[in-house]
């Protein structure tokens, strides 16, 4: 960690916070510039916090020189994390999966059909929501546990491993016996006591970026579950805030590479909330697996305009389809697998 | 509510929309022009999502006419509602309330004393956080029950109502028995579940906007609290994430006449999370009273540098006691009471 | 246009309204509901600008319909606009085109020696800064006539057309004479007094995205110029500014469709300035190409260290070969040439 | 300037690195930890810049530790730069300045009445765009020279000084003859050759922040001009673009303090621009009073829904009148003088 101090720093000031540190069992070396003065701690600072140290109001500016994360950090853990969900192997340079399903489970007609539709269109595992995060109170809130048995039972018909969202501690259990991939999403990306009950969970954790979220910010929150002894995490981009409102959320690809070189673990894209549009997810599917995704989420409906939520970034079964066969020729261009 | 069809809509699809809507009992009003194809939907449309219209592939825009929030809506209660914390009322034309005290309670001794000084320098309540978000899982997450009762103790000796954050339901006990006053963070604006938990507490709630929550989402936040049955809740701006890192985030004082004119609620300001340094928070402070707001909640700490968390936007007491002099003055200037 | 009044406008006001649109030519339709008061306008609105009808006190919202640009509108020229630069077909079905070559021009020897490079890679065209936008007054501020005059040296010597941004409309006879691309930057986007210049050059031009530019506010950039007298512009995606500051930029690939859509322009990406970051070029430049860009602009240089400006985002030539080879298997992915 | 390396960094490279920061005569000071590696250059690092150093490959981060702006720091210029417009003069303690007048020059009448009326509502200088950066090259865009001349009859009849947005360097001997404080708009902030240009003008400069502009890239712009020659630069905060789009635009008060402290030139607001919305220009206007602004400037228009440019942003002159007198109240409260 290196601190700048004000250039005017009285020295016995400087010599107060030298002896601070010190009595934390770290070595300070000083640097002296003519407009600055500079230490270097050398140890473990892994429980100083940046910010605390900006307190000191002879302190100018803190940085930290070590990435804050151990778990999840791909300097201490050198291979890929390979998460397996019911079977189906994500990361490393295992096949690309596609995860597809309708944003909200609707019934159980509506579920089974989708599922055997997304099954045939080639996905690997299907997704579909039961407790829906919606911004109005007014809306429709997800079928609740009906839906997850109604899920669990779309799999039993078609053998897809199911992904969904965990919106509150309270419903661990329920997630924990019927869902293959738990799921949180971006608006609970840092609401911490939920990322420490999914840390005591067995089952796979999908980690949605938050919508402001750093990529810092956001590997913390990983490591928050890989803390508290989940190490199954699976990183997933769905788009940023930015002030462009022609889209939905701004998609940021550069995550890719990064999340691969900071850390070890998997990362999936999520073009359906990051357009918030049908018409753009096949050109920025094909984008993500170029990049070096390791798997794609898509919403796929058979009546989008019929949909109870999110219609309007539902792609019909039959461009999920085509979608696919396309990605699969990227995907081969770059020697992966889908 | 407003919807733009496609140039090119076939009449039969036209048709099929239209009919649609009148089966929900909507009266439509079509405009033809020479570039589009207009339909004012008019009746109760609160139950109509933007985005599921935008599912049908005819459909350009959707363009909400009416908010989207009703109990939150000044069009529906014109009268400024006035929140009575303990006593203290916040809102309408009443006295500015200044809610000062430490990032976190670090015990007994800590609080009590701060508390007594903050209740010197002229605050009406006294904060501490107990429960703590932080981005590592490594840093000090707060002393929870303990710092919530060593909070209310100090509260018996000073006098001053006390706030604190409430991160997860299963603390609602706690809360609903000793802090007057229930704050919901930044990072929860949208946990739905834990919203829908506090719209059934006795106890009036502190609602912070999201990181990057639109003015409308942050209402529609209140507005599940409100549908829930607490109508007892005060807005917080405590500044939002831009791409300027000069600041820890950017303090959007515009939303204290918007919260004002949109809405009958009371808005109060955090100009140390805005900022994130101890130096801005004065000049910010004195332009919140000027711009209108109901309120200030201030971070004070007798030792900012060897605060547990966040000491850089703390301000000593002294420092505190002439920041509420001189916003006094400004709130005389305007009129009003501090 | 859609113009909603506020529910409370008093008849006479809307009286007056609809009289002062149709004194201008335009039909006005009228929706009455329950909460809202809305005009369809129907005719041509083009000389309409939203924020001037605002001003009405009785206005709430103002929403245009048909988009405000024409030249650039895919709906009235359907076919693909095809740019030739000196013999190189940019856009619609033709070839990927790749333009390599270093941030500036740094002297005859090393231009002509990247040119040679570059050519050599597989690049159809050379770029090179002679006239550099830095931020620091204090910073290298490029070579100027001195580095257009080698540029087409280099040019003479490998047969590359070459690119370069131009700076100030009182260089022009400079770039008439000597490039064959002209670039307008990211901070000159909306450089009005510039873009009219260029739209009076026989030259194409490469309009870059301003670095918080909405698609719209771009299109209208390249409207400036078309509406000048030039119709050969395309379209360079640089990375936009968001609160993410692990890369330089976030590189929006979403308008690469949806430039598509709604003009009929080639467009290009740069991946160098949208992340800032040698590391992340490739795969994001195989991104680009997946997503159907008509082209790339990357930096080149074979000293990057050594550099005068932006070494930490310029791939070394023979990273930059294995690029080109990667991307033109993606390329033939998705059905294009390279 | 502190180098962090990368933890692997080979000797030879570490040393070939600091080899080369000596023979530019800088010292050379190293730290060595667990997990990195760091050197601290002392000397004169103002013709470093960061980006290239960022290029070697074995460089994990820079990071600059004293400003690169010189002539417009603090540091070396303690004192408040008061800057005279034609006798009134601008910042240290002096009279907080009121700038009035319409967005558009629309005539010699128009502009000579509502100057009379700025005037007699204690504006202390006239405001008034002849050269008009509109988005559309089909909105109106300024009457040009004819506009300059009519502002300049009305500052004869008012004795008004007057402010005027130059979009070129062509322009500038009008300017030079007619204009008294010269604007730079935000879209042209880095517009570097338009920079150097005003940096010879003998009258003193508006520098208004860009749209994304980052505080250090704004006063680097005002470092522009006065390195060109002209110290009389005042700083004008106009808001930034964020993803709220409630607003036009976000207004950052927090860069009062922070230009107070980091440079010593004079800091304006412009409310009009910052919130695009008259009914929020005055909480805003006393907002930024109070948080130490050394004026406002501020579009008036007598009939707003007419005017050419604009009007949704505009004060009526009786609106304006009230807004100065309470403001005028307000600086008294914080010791100022209005």
């Amino acid at each position: 960690m290196i601190i700048t101090l004000k250039k005017n720093a009285p020295a016995d000031e400087v010599a107060k916070l030298t002896k601070a540190f010190e009595e934390k069992g770290l070595q300070v070396n000083e640097i002296k510039g003519q407009d600055f003065n500079v230490f270097g701690l050398v140890g473990d600072t892994s429980h100083l916090y940046e910010r605390d140290i900006l307190a000191n109001i002879w302190v100018e500016n803190v940085q930290r020189v070590s990435a804050p994360y151990k778990l999840a950090n791909r300097m201490f853990h050198p291979e890929d994390t390979i998460v397996d969900v019911a079977g189906i192997k994500v990361g490393g340079n295992e096949k690309i999966v596609v995860i597809g399903g309708p944003c909200s489970v609707e019934g159980r007609d509506q579920i089974c059909r989708i599922a055997q539709e997304v099954s045939e269109c080639g996905a690997d595992m299907l997704r579909g929501g039961a407790y829906k995060p919606r911004t109005s109170p007014y809306a429709f809130q997800g079928l609740g546990y009906e839906g997850i048995l109604e899920l669990a039972e779309a799999r039993e018909k078609t053998g897809l491993p199911v992904v969904s969202e965990l919106m509150s501690a309270d419903k661990i259990d329920e997630f924990e016996a019927n869902v293959d991939l738990v799921q949180i999403g971006a608006r609970n990306m840092q609401n911490f006591d939920l990322l420490k009950a999914v840390g005591h969970m067995s089952k796979p954790v999908l980690l949605k970026r938050g919508m402001s979220a750093t990529i810092e910010e956001w590997i913390m929150s990983a490591e928050y579950i890989m803390a508290n002894g989940n190490p199954n995490v699976i990183m997933c981009e769905r788009g940023i805030r930015t002030y462009e409102k022609y889209t939905r959320n701004t998609m940021d690809l550069a995550v890719i590479p990064i999340i691969k070189e900071r850390t070890h673990l998997p990362i999936i894209i999520d073009p359906s909330h990051a357009t918030g549009d049908y018409r753009l997810i096949e050109p920025l599917s094909l984008a993500a697996v170029a990049a070096g995704a390791d798997g794609l989420i898509i919403e796929v409906h058979d009546h989008p305009s019929a949909a109870w939520s999110d219609g309007a970034q539902s792609l019909k079964p039959e461009k999920f389809q085509t979608l696919i066969e396309k990605a699969r020729k990227v995907a081969h261009a770059i020697g992966r697998e889908m």
